[in-house]
């Protein structure tokens, strides 16, 4: 979990704690990691560590990238030996501030693809998370109210993400491609318009309707 | 209703008949869109006539662009005089045949931001309906599964637009301004994806979840 100590990552770190899964969570400074890990560790009830991010790359089955825009290229380009042959679960949302509530997506169309652009096709990127609050993340007791998208060019990856998301109690999907995660991305900004505009405290979401086994 | 005649301008003409707006359909040929508003009328039980595209525009108060993304261009330029000073409700999704699940953005960011710069700040441009299922829509007895996602940069006309959707029952959020369009213009190929991988016959939709009044 590279980016482990931050909203999204604690969130995603206490919720497959709590399920059973064993987390690694990594920052750029082992003594926080570690300190971080053992603070959600006791939170989640499950067994969550904490080492320097290619430390935890190098340790980890499948890698999750959940930081910032602004370091996602270089933090994984630095780990990129750590993922070769792996599934990395790319987090990021390319938000640009001050106006986090504007879509601006990146030239490439979307921020993953330029990611998987860089890193090559020896890491098997997948996208998913974008949308789904940390805030309700890290409330272990409270629903996830959001449903996911998963994009990837790699079906049993994407399937693979898509059960670990169930393993956490949020409805996943297939949705596409890598390419398909543009919507994901920009998606994000939507919903921070919506929970300045409307007043959700709690961060909206998306469901996606017309399945008719509902 | 420019592209009156297409399946998604055939849903929200009948839709908006019904509900008691006169609605002018607009085609290449205005024999094609008489003929065509005759058997709407007849369906929808409302006021539909059919007319020139541009003498549709001309005529209407509030004109809808729904064709498809190659000609969207070509047919908004073509009426432009008669958009000035108008809400134009642009319906268009920028799918790329034959790869339509496939997200595929502009260079613009979205469809609708190219589109507002060749226009021109004189005509208000307001992104809606591009992830509502036509087949829905022209169910006139059936429900419409799905919310709406209303992108502008102008709220007064983004609200106008929103209380046209609440008309026919549809669940309208103001979504940001004009560039957060691409989430709306992306999610279509999302949508289009998903209607294959899970066989949802009737068209996939959205919901935003979040609000606590639900």
């Amino acid at each position: 979990m590279l980016g482990g100590t931050g909203h999204e990552g604690t969130g995603l770190a206490l919720r497959w704690a709590k399920a059973g899964y064993e987390v690694i969570i990594g920052s750029r400074d082992a003594t926080n990691a570690i300190s971080a890990a053992a603070d959600l560790q006791s939170r989640s009830g499950g067994l969550i560590s904490g080492a320097e991010n290619s430390d935890a790359a190098d340790r980890a089955d499948i890698v999750v990238l959940a930081v910032p825009f602004q370091v996602q290229v270089k933090l994984a380009s630095a780990v990129r030996e750590a993922l070769i042959g792996k599934i990395l679960i790319d987090v990021t949302v390319p938000l640009v501030p001050p106006k986090v509530a504007r879509v601006q997506l990146p030239a490439a169309g979307s921020a993953v693809e330029a990611l998987q652009q860089i890193l090559g096709p020896e890491v098997r990127v997948i996208s998913a998370f974008q949308n789904v609050s940390a805030h309700q993340l890290a409330d272990l007791d409270g629903p996830i109210d959001c449903d996911l998208l998963v994009c990837g060019d790699d079906p049993e990856a994407r399937e693979q993400v898509c059960q670990l998301a169930r393993a956490i109690g949020v409805r996943a999907w297939h949705a596409g491609p890598l390419a398909n995660s543009a919507a994901a991305e920009a998606l994000t900004s939507v919903l921070i318009f919506i929970n300045k505009r409307y007043k959700i405290s709690n961060g909206a979401g998306i469901r996606i309707t017309g399945l008719q086994e509902e």
